[in-house]
């Protein structure tokens, strides 16, 4: 192989590689290590390339003891990432070669993992300490006191409740991040779907004052709106959003349920079937629509506890969207409502 | 480069490597690659080596369209395991380079945190539901009834109590495991924690009518007893283990927290402080051992949920002696008591 056929072969394997010769000066470097060391650096000696300390150990380490030297270090550029490098002498030649593996998702994932762990205690410590406290009032001072009682036990009621639907949530969230990978098999309306719901929460509707609208555009039939899913998770997600929008939404007096096709949809390279979830209510400011699917963010807090909400509704939402390769989009504006989209692959 | 050249670089890349010429057959393979897929097969044509379906697609992707293509699969040898693999045509040249990248651990991890949340949720149901139950009663059918009410209320409040106790440990756990790569960095006698401990748990081992002993090797000072530790998390070890004795070896009367140094200790290349927490109580079969530091784990689920356990206080140990570069062992048989011992590098 020539030189420039190593160079070639080693640009295309996606880790970033540095080959030292046994002269310490850089004998080939793949693109993709250019990129991360901001440098060409064939010819020119290794120290004067890769001035990174975790890096110049790990070379260390081989040159003194001929063992593979491993180490970890963090770039601060533009995309920040923490890689792990690994130096191995290369055979009969006294150099060696230096491979980067990029640990970003890895560390992150663990980052996550504690992060959730410390929300989800922090979201049961509040009701349990509550909870706590009120039984507390009722074996002691409140003892025989039947109107505190009364109080009191409907509150907790509504305590516990909250944290058996933040339980539920939290499993259905698993579930669907179990089947995420797998493509649901079924043929079902959409249209359908948003029937059931709105039939299942109308009653909801009714209490808060709220007009339940389910539109479709004229003259098509139900099958018109079939998608491959998952009947259960379809439902959640319509649920999902028709009930935030009850819920966040009611100043506005209604909630317009809309099915609508898109002939060419660019995302999929085919037709789709739309869902608009549309209410009239406060709305919010732009600026929490990145964050509103990430577990237990929510734009008022107070607000949603209030309301039972455990702040997972739009989380799951976005994984089952996922998981049947569709879209999610929101929009907002102070005062001018809501409109939560749901665009999926038509059947 | 010579041919042998190229092959020694790219057995000095961790990852497995497979290049395949314009004419379709290997033109190269480094060892991790040949010990995947069991076969060195340069100068074979591609097909012929590497049969895996899915490393198959990923190829055709790039010979159909001259884009990168990628693929999963997994391998059901010994180590199993779960592959991504990537084909990225090889510029100028034709061929293209399939490099392997290891998710196996990425994917477990995955998995992990899924059993975990299914785990936490379901040690929270069963205590929800039976609160929700109580209250629903005492607002109903029990509304009068004071004796019911007294008798409800305490339940209520054990079980209550239980899930705030998971919560914290929840929290302590994950703490523990954001600190787990920092070395402890004050100075303290192990000899003083367990008397802080033993005087802390006194009247619990009272009301089990269990007697107390804490031994310490005749003639030592506290601070021989000297380890590198966080105050905090130290503390956390040992009432967790007394604790256990008192609560599940009761029936034996006595529980005994031993110190004693080791001069040399072979894993730590140095002396080391030794801790044993004993009782004589029922043990259990020894075919637990492995498997009681995994998180909800129990011998006897009902009775651990009865004594307010949450199946946790194991695992909290194990990850507060990991990061104190310390040993943990469990002895027991059935009828022969338990013996757990901790051991710390001495400061
Ligand atoms: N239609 C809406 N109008 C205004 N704010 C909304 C609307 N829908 C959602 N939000 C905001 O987004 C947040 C996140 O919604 P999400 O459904 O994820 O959680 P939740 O409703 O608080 O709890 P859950 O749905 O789990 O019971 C809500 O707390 C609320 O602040
Ligand atoms: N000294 C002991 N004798 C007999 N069994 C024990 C002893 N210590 C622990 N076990 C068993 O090991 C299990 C795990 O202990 P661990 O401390 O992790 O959980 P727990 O005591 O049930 O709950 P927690 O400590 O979180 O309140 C216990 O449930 C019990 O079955
Ligand atoms: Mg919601
Ligand atoms: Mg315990």
């Amino acid at each position: 192989m020539s030189p420039e056929q190593t160079a070639a072969a080693l640009d295309a394997i996606p880790q970033p590689l540095v080959l030292i010769g046994a002269d310490m000066r850089i004998a080939a470097m793949n693109a993709r290590a250019s990129e991360l060391f901001r440098v060409a650096g064939i010819g020119r000696h290794y120290a004067t390339v890769l001035r990174n300390p975790a890096v110049l150990d790990a070379i260390d380490a081989v040159l003194k003891g001929d063992r593979p030297g491993t180490a970890r270090f963090y770039t601060g550029d533009s995309r920040e990432g923490t890689w792990r490098v690994s130096a191995i002498p290369v055979r009969g030649d006294g150099g060696m070669m230096l491979s980067f593996e990029d640990v970003t998702d890895v560390e992150h994932a663990g980052q996550m993992r504690r992060d959730f762990v410390t929300n989800v205690s922090h979201e049961l410590k509040t009701p349990l300490t509550a909870l706590l406290g009120f039984i507390e009032t009722l074996r002691g001072p409140a003892r025989e006191d039947a109107a505190a009682r009364d109080r009191f036990l409907e509150i907790m009621e509504k305590e516990a409740a909250r944290m058996n639907r933040l339980v539920s949530d939290l499993l259905s969230l698993s579930r669907v991040e179990t089947t995420e990978r797998l493509r649901p098999t079924e043929k079902l309306s959409l249209r359908e779907i948003a029937g059931t719901v709105v039939n299942a929460v109308r009653p909801m509707a009714d209490a808060a004052d709220v007009v339940l609208r389910l539109e479709t555009e004229e003259g098509l039939e139900t099958s018109a709106f079939d998608v491959m899913g998952d009947p259960d998770q379809l439902q959640q997600i319509v649920l999902n959003l028709v009930e935030n929008a009850i819920k966040y939404g009611a100043s506005g007096g209604e909630v317009t349920i809309r099915l609508s096709l898109r002939e060419r949809e660019a995302v999929f390279r085919g037709p789709g079937v739309q869902l608009d979830v549309i209410d009239k209510g406060e709305g919010f400011d732009p600026i929490h629509i990145p964050r509103l699917t990430e577990r237990f963010y929510r734009v008022d807090t107070h607000r949603s506890r209030e309301q039972g909400g455990t702040g997972l509704g739009l989380a799951i939402v976005k994984h089952i969207v996922s998981r049947h390769r569709g879209r999610f989009r929101i929009e907002s504006a102070p005062g001018e409502g809501a409109t939560f989209t749901i665009l999926l692959p038509a059947a």
